[in-house]
């Protein structure tokens, strides 16, 4: 069988978590690492592997797995892309989707490539079954409640905040899709816990939710991956009325992300050149093995 | 908008929900319905529409919805896809499904139409949220538990026992994928309780599940038409142990197949000729509506 051949783009969180996944899949195999010190400095993990500075240095590359900080996704992909390359990210800024989607269409038609975006768990697989949801009971309100877990976006707008030392913004849920937001923050020396913490309250990412700022020793000491999900929806089949459906879920935040991405990686293979979201890829894609024997395990 | 004409073939329960659930929907209108005693006895609400004995009796029909026995799907799909009109089922015999999916696939193409096959609840939508787990924790356990609700198949069993007058038999989650039967029936005269207990318990639809039979005066007053599933994934995804994935849902049973069939129906519209289970589309086919905006609000 040859393998896919896929590449790491960007090596924080999500690029060691993406490598674990990789080599635990038995039909991808590593091209290589792209990071932006190379191979310097490199971690016990990645030696033996190709670890380069440019995607072009690596051979045979089929898909890139975009590890990168969500706002470069689309140059980095734009870049690869034209190199005739599949691309994968879990870009996550939901008002932008649409947007990158069109850009990147573009692109792939013209590299001959495919790329699927927003390849996470929200977005990503929550989309699925949101999709679905709304297919199987087309009317009625859909909930979706994070957490409680540590948002990446909100941890990093506190520690923008002057007089934050550190920080960690863990979202609660509160129910219908409402969060609460406990934010636990070390001061700078010099600054005062009362203005820090307006401050923080008044921040466009916090100033409609309900919001606590918690002064601690160590934000270290709290700092946990695991996340979850409660999804609801309760609405109309037809015209039957009060049909309810939950999906939930209590995960470690970058090794589900990571799977995704290889997930939809695989997928990217199976597709017409251009660019597509997780709801417009057959499932089935997103897994290894006989199409066959997938339909009669899981169907 | 052109309107996606549908046939309704089969006028029985499923029937009844899916003309509903046609009826909701902006994007079809009714070709017709099919049922074998044609227009006599017409319940009232098939006033109006046109009720044939044989779909080569209606016009223009661009999909069938089959509502008729799980048995009798193969034949009506095979004789419909020949005459170019694409068909959907909510096909439930798991362990042939590929076998289905091969005899259909030939039909189609041979048809130039598309078939959507197993597009109820199990097999169905319930199917996706299997698939999409698998894919994200690729290592792990999947229990699909079933209930409380009525067992279609487990209650035609009894009724066919000598000695049974009527029957429900109730399908109860015990949890990690075992069920416990709870079987209500009214006895023949003439009969003994213990005698058909005891051959209800030995009957291979339930010799192998804890098996409770009990008499009561009124069968048809237990009757309720409400379902449900809990579907549970602990998994791995990558080397990351201990993912933890719910999926659950408390519906009316032939509501709910009926709005998946019609949503497959639609997503017929959308595929290449052939034939596919719910896991090989695009999720979003199944939904009405501008595809960037259903990206928007869904991903």
């Amino acid at each position: 069988m040859k393998k896919i051949r896929a590449a790491i783009v960007g090596y924080g969180n999500i690029g060691r978590y993406t490598l674990q996944a990789l080599e635990a899949a038995p039909d991808f195999e590593v091209a290589g690492v792209v990071r932006r010190s190379g191979a310097e400095n490199l971690p016990a993990e990645l030696v033996g592997y190709n670890v380069v500075k440019d995607i072009r240095e690596l051979d045979e590359v089929d898909v890139a797995i975009l590890s990168t900080p969500t706002r470069s996704v689309e140059r980095y992909a734009k870049d690869i892309l034209a190199l005739g390359i599949n691309t994968v990210d879990s870009f996550d800024i939901h008002s932008k989707i649409v947007d990158l989607r069109r850009s990147l269409d573009d692109s792939a038609k013209a590299g001959n490539a495919v790329s699927i975006i927003s390849a996470g768990w929200d977005p990503g697989s929550d989309s699925v079954v949101r999709t679905l949801l709304q297919a199987i009971a087309p009317k009625g309100i859909t909930y979706t409640n994070f957490g409680p877990g540590m948002s990446m976006g909100h941890t990093v707008a506190v520690k923008a905040i002057e007089g934050v030392q550190a920080a960690l913004s863990m979202t609660i849920p509160v129910g219908t899709g409402i969060h609460r937001r406990m934010v636990y923050i070390e001061l700078e020396e010099g600054y005062e816990y009362e203005q820090v913490a307006a401050a923080i309250k008044n921040d466009p990412y916090f100033v409609n939710d309900e919001t606590h700022v918690i002064e601690v020793p160590s934000v270290d000491e709290l700092l946990d991956m695991g996340h979850g999900v409660h999804l609801t929806r309760k609405g109309v089949s037809g015209t039957t009325q009060n049909q309810l459906f939950e999906f939930s879920m209590k995960i470690n935040n970058p090794a589900l992300t990571s799977q995704v991405l290889v997930c939809a990686a695989r997928a990217t293979m199976r597709q017409q050149p251009g660019c597509y979201t997780m709801i417009e890829i057959p499932i089935v894609d997103l897994l290894y093995g006989d199409r066959e024997e997938l339909i009669a395990h899981l169907v």
